[in-house]
């Protein structure tokens, strides 16, 4: 009896035709953050134990998967090492560790499948990628790369062509300066109710907030919080509290600096409400969403943070990072579309007598000296399996020589896109500027 | 005290520079993959264990990595889950599990990391990648296929450039029939030792192989073995074994096929002696060399098999699949050149006056929407500082824009890797032709 051919849930898998369109979604954040001069880099599916669970247990270690070969587990040993559980624990680590080796502020971008032990449920992945950039600064890192962050996004989902987006920016020093003017004590408790502002509405965020803090702060704050930023701002100006002021100085400077780096206007958004992560972000942060799919939340979010790699480096190392969504991304793509049918061949020369395969391989080998994909059916089968073949499979052109054709010199292109008037019999010769005229 | 930041050895992690170049090799495999139509999958990194370890135990069963959850570690329960220890295992699992919605013959590649619980020592990797291709056929598969692998080959190793190499081919019904009409029955312990000609030369080998069937049979098959195939098999061809038949049509079919595929001869060879894997090929194998460097040994290697999912599925799946060495070819090229100097940007644009950093933004994404990857320097450090950034990055030409040529409508163009007469003052309006010109 075989064994059922299986996974487990929550992991990714892909049929070829929706492989092909996530590979061209990833292929299209890489050169975006190319285009920026990011630098790539690649870690080890798992780190060491004790590197990667640093910080205490909680929530994230009950997630890790951890790692172990057969010996050790005969052994009884305790296991060394885990699958990592995002790319910023790795990030530090490799940063810390080859710091002498690299040119700061350093721009890298990481594309890798994440692990979390989750409990299989619908929308929790056990497994899913992560893009990612960072600016990492030694010493210090100038407000200016926070800018640049918004700007590579901004070319990125342009070109994946997802719709209308926005991306939201606020700082968290802002906020920080405005809860100290108010006099609101329990910052970390409030903020995790503003958080919730973009999908719970102002009412009820109000009614949390002034439960922690008293009705009269909670207004005052969600009064600023709600107001357009400028006005909001500007109101705030004349404020004695030194991290008010600067969270204010440093929005305005993020927000002109993206839109020198051209994003329009009606991209980039300040949101005062938006929180982004309660301990790890100190200033910028970022959220992005869809403006026709509210509901996927934010696919890119990210913000600027102090130190980097303390767990490791006495080196004091502020940055400033964006993650794109993409597994969430990729569920949007095939909820929208539905199955894709998109082939990596865009010819295939049909065998319709065997007699001429050496032709075929000649023709096959031609064209794709001319930079065109190009499968040969090896198949001696009916004609009608090899076009159902070659539609399934979702290529375009199909060529057709049979006996006939070749002792006239001539080839039939088929257009397996159309269903009517498809076929052109073109000269041998001229077969590659046909196609490329076809394509 | 902060925490050593290590990985555990064997694993792959690159700096940027040669993870540059390691992900353009990468990209030229891909791209050779699909030039034939190969469809692109994934598989999770993790297969349930079940499924994964079918066969009894062995070799590959103490290679393992098994992997769990903390919740199961704690209940001590047996882990579910492995860790890939090839790509052959999981496409098997792949292919009877969407076997429905595949279009056969399926041609897929596949680019990932496979992992196995090796003990650390030079040169052996927990951690590496393999690109594989294979094509499977339900019921049956044209040997037509097994010419193309060679051809897929010969255009990747072309483009990688990694000096002269070799293909060689054989058949494995050549070498059964051929030791059937010799009666020499431990078929295996003698293609054990036939598969050390390349390293151990003939004068070994026949001690050996005479070792296990007499110094007469060991002769005759070495005498045929280490023959120009041609002769070889002209002299085989009255043979009434219909296995031995059968291997030298099949063996010279593919020969002729690869040519047809533009395969020059000097880059396909026979090799009688080459028998790639005890178990599980059947057919047609390959291995291949590089000239200059014997010492790699086979960097592609791979062959026919009758099924490739029978643990799976009823069906019958004949397949032909092929698999690069890449981390193997990555230790010869960084052997080779040393620390690679290359980057993402082509331009950087330095930060000599501050005031102008909305000067700097707007020619960074002229330059970006022209095409061009563009880093701008957001520190405001000193002109020497930034040089010495954009010269250890590898970043080949800087843009200086300071507040007299900001005055003129001028840019200075430096070229980072020349020494001298390196820079050339040109109108702001022409950058990007210049900059083309000059890169």
């Amino acid at each position: 009896m075989p064994v059922q051919p299986r996974t487990t849930q929550g992991v990714l898998e892909l049929l070829p035709s929706n492989q092909i369109a996530f590979q061209q979604m990833l292929d299209t954040i890489r050169h975006g953050f190319e285009r920026f001069g990011f630098l790539p880099i690649e870690t080890p599916v798992f780190e060491l134990v004790d590197v990667l669970l640093t910080k205490s247990g909680g929530e994230t270690e009950k997630q890790v998967y951890f790692v172990q070969s057969t010996g050790a587990i005969e052994q009884g040993k305790k296991p060394e090492l885990a699958l990592r559980f995002d790319l910023t624990v790795p990030l530090a680590r490799y940063v810390a560790e080859h710091e002498a080796k690299l040119n700061f502020p350093f721009r890298r971008y990481q594309i890798q499948r994440v692990y979390r032990g989750e409990r299989a449920q619908k929308g929790r992945y056990r497994e899913f990628y992560q893009c990612d950039i960072d600016v990492i600064g030694k010493d210090k890192l100038s407000i200016a790369y926070d800018s640049e962050l918004p700007a590579v996004i901004y070319g990125i989902f342009t070109e994946l062509a997802f719709g209308k987006f926005t991306i939201c920016i606020n700082n968290r020093k802002l906020l920080r300066g405005l809860m100290e003017t108010l006099q609101i004590e329990q910052q970390t408790e409030v903020l995790h109710e503003v958080d919730r502002l973009r999908k719970a509405g102002r009412e009820k965020v109000e009614v949390l907030v002034a439960a922690i803090c008293g009705p009269d702060k909670a207004k005052q704050l969600l009064d600023v919080l709600t107001q357009d930023w400028r006005a909001a701002t500007a109101a705030l100006e004349g404020t004695d509290n030194p991290t008010l002021r600067e969270g204010i100085a440093e929005l305005r400077r993020v927000y002109d600096g993206t839109r020198a780096l051209g994003v329009p206007e009606s991209f980039i958004q300040v949101d005062l409400s938006i929180v982004r992560g309660l301990d790890y972000y100190t200033g910028t942060v970022y959220e992005t969403f869809l403006d026709e799919h509210p509901e996927y939340g934010s696919i890119c979010s990210g913000g600027r943070y102090e130190n980097l790699a303390g767990l490791y480096t006495k080196s004091k190392l502020p940055g400033v990072g964006i993650s794109i969504g993409v597994t969430r991304l990729l569920a949007a793509m095939l909820e929208n579309q539905g199955e894709i049918k998109r082939s990596v061949a865009q010819v295939i020369v049909l065998n319709f007598d065997p007699q001429l395969a050496t032709e075929y391989a000649k023709l096959a080998t031609e064209l794709r000296a001319a930079g065109l994909n190009v499968e040969v059916y090896g198949e001696d089968d009916k004609p009608g399996k090899q076009f159902k073949y070659a539609d399934r499979t979702g290529i375009p052109i199909a060529i057709v020589i049979g006996s006939q054709e070749h002792a006239e010199g001539m080839v039939t292109l088929q257009d397996l896109r159309k269903h009517e008037d498809n076929k052109t019999k073109v000269p041998r010769a001229e077969v590659v500027s046909r196609l490329r005229a076809l394509l």
